[in-house]
């Protein structure tokens, strides 16, 4: 067994497909965002503009998040220092938990270290509480939910993007005694569409399934009080669990759940994810406190970031640029070559200045590689009129107008 | 189908086995750890002493740890704003790799939003690569360990604690050409005992497999550099891949794996659980290399914390208290029963202002429920004699010393 050989391989896989990933290295510049600093191959530092964070509304930089980490940061210090169970359940928890939850209408709410992790254990152990248990999972749904439904062993069955028809087929052919789950998200990260939340909550109605929405992509950004789409369209009610991140919108990091009381309980008590781990550090929570209070409060973010996603679509468009159709803050332009998207976002980052990652496989399907600009309240008119100059002499140069 | 009667039986199961857990809700005071405030059953907050953080060395209050996340907030803002890959890569995280690596004497190290994450991403990440590959996993191997192993979906042998005897028979059996390794840890945190890892590594040489070594509730504490057990015994370079956190004695959050190079790229390449999440706040990563930085140099913590175990131990002993036998800097007390710790913890809360917490079943094995202190350099003498005098005092209420 040649064990260098096999890693060797799998490595040479990605760079024959033109997937290998280099990291670029950066140092945003706080109350200057998009602005930062470029340390890609370690010459830098050189000033650039990001084009794909998921500080969404740049409450990353938000002083009263700032105010609000350095004052726990000074009050109890860095890190929580124990599991939620053993010693590292802090005040700043329970308050989050309770604004969590007060934000979609329900019961409770709970903490995770991260929206990967909060989907993964709560999808592996919801089906493993519910014996014969079979998940309906949307074939777009994010790795993280695929994950937790592997890792719970249950029966599976996907049902194409958004295609109601196709969902309810799989769900009137099971057996109508046995639990079902119907998992989906909101806003897909990578081509900005929205799915029929009403609707799939009339089915789980009529099947008698309960449902499972992943929000991280739309919690601060929509509703009245960043509630997320479930808010906008007045069905958080109607869902069994709501999950959201606190690392995109919400500008600092962590992942969550709400639900009501029993069901929390069920998550708390058995999900090892959540068990057997530090628990978020109250620096951080002191500051997702403070993001969330905002948002609940003002809508300027999210109205800034509607208006410049608009903007940057329209100017692409207008410049014959293959933006993919978004009805959300997410402007994806197709290339559909891996090798080509990674050569387009290097001579941006060398040549202008722009910081926009390649999205390859595995987070999206082959063929549809793309750029994928997450424009803010931060972005300015002005660095979308040169972004999109920028990208029309790339599509030139590389002759990518006709192919598009 | 009934959800909430499954549900509700889920829960009733845990309060007849008495085990249902209450999380303790408290704020440390930074500065005078182990010092806290508590708000449990938010009629706080009251002083009390915590007995039970995983924060061993109080480097979670150590002022060049605050002063770097302070820094560093005002430098780049709250969240890192992206996965590794797309925006959340900065230049802290490209640092304290390099650190970490060299803590380990390895080519390179890469960081997980926690040790759970790093334990499962790796592992299944490199059962799977490795076709036909079978672990050989310790049998009290922790939570992320054993869920890393199961969802990799391959074949795993279950040798008994620390019994190289067992191991080799395991081993032995095996066919040759397949692909191997052998995971385990080097401090087990629930009973302070630690693993033969220079005649695990002699069994992995002579049966030609792989070495993943969790070091967890060692790193920062054992080692010149407080590079764990495997600095201390001199057999670093003899591990594939050797595991730690960053929310224990580094006292913050995260964690991390120190392999060759090859290793780390397969990983950063493959794995689920770091590619799909957004990555480590750059605050805490600025408080982390602050605080390996200063293990690395002093080392009057770990002789702080050493000194204070060994005392508390023998005052225990000293005192007729069931004290469990521990090498290490962990003081495990045997109780037996999940009703009677709780029962213990609950008393010492009310009335005496110690927060120790019961560790119970899945935690550690039925029958084996105990409270477990980790006293550090900032516990004093004089506190761990009114400890002791506390739990003298209610293992004579509740009749527990002719049990022990």
């Amino acid at each position: 067994m040649d064990y260098s050989r096999v890693f060797a391989q799998a490595i040479d896989r990605l760079h024959a497909e033109g997937r290998y990933r280099v990291f670029i290295d950066i140092l945003r510049n706080k109350g200057m965002f998009p602005n930062a600093r470029c340390f890609h191959g370690h010459n830098g530092p050189k000033p650039i503009t990001v084009w794909c964070s998921n500080d969404y509304l740049s409450m990353g930089q938000h002083p009263k998040v700032i105010a609000a980490m350095e004052e726990a940061l000074h009050d109890v210090g860095a890190g929580a220092g124990g599991t939620r169970n053993i010693g590292g359940n802090t005040h700043y928890h329970v308050d989050l938990e309770h604004e969590l939850a007060d934000l979609h209408g329900k019961e409770g709410a709970l903490l995770f270290t991260s929206g990967y992790v909060s989907n993964e254990a709560t999808l592996s152990t919801l089906a493993k509480v519910l014996p014969g248990c079979i998940i309906f999972s949307d074939e777009l749904n994010h790795a993280s939910m695929i994950a937790g439904i592997r890792n719970s062993g249950c029966e599976k069955r996907v049902f194409r993007h958004n295609d109601l028809v196709h969902l309810e087929e799989l769900l009137a052919a099971e057996d109508p005694e046995l639990p079902k789950l119907i998992a989906f998200e909101s806003v897909y990260s990578m081509d900005g569409d929205i799915a029929p939340i009403a609707e799939i909550c009339d089915l789980a109605d009529k099947y008698n399934a309960l449902t499972y929405l992943d929000e991280v992509h739309a919690v601060g950004m929509y509703g009245a009080r960043g509630g997320g789409i479930s808010e906008r369209d007045g069905v958080a009610h109607r869902l069994t669990v709501i999950e959201g991140t606190l690392g995109k919108a919400f500008g600092v990091m962590g992942g969550y759940i709400a639900a009501d009381s029993q069901i929390i309980d069920v998550i708390r008590s058995y999900a090892p994810g959540f068990i057997f781990t530090t628990s978020l550090s109250p620096v951080l929570v002191a500051g997702v406190l403070a993001s969330v209070r905002h948002l609940k409060e003002s809508s300027a973010e999210r109205e800034g970031q509607q208006a410049a996603a608009a903007t940057l679509k329209r100017l692409m468009a207008d410049a014959g640029l293959p933006v993919m159709p978004s009805v959300t803050h997410i402007v994806p332009l197709l290339v559909g070559d891996p090798v080509k998207a990674k050569r387009i976002s290097d001579i941006l980052l060398a040549e202008y200045g722009v910081y926009v990652q390649p999205i390859n496989y595995p987070t999206v399907p082959r063929g549809t590689e793309r750029l994928r600009f997450t424009p803010g309240p931060s972005h300015s008119e002005e660095m979308m009129v040169e972004l999109v100059g920028a990208l029309v002499e790339i599509w030139d140069r590389l002759e990518l107008r006709q192919a598009a």
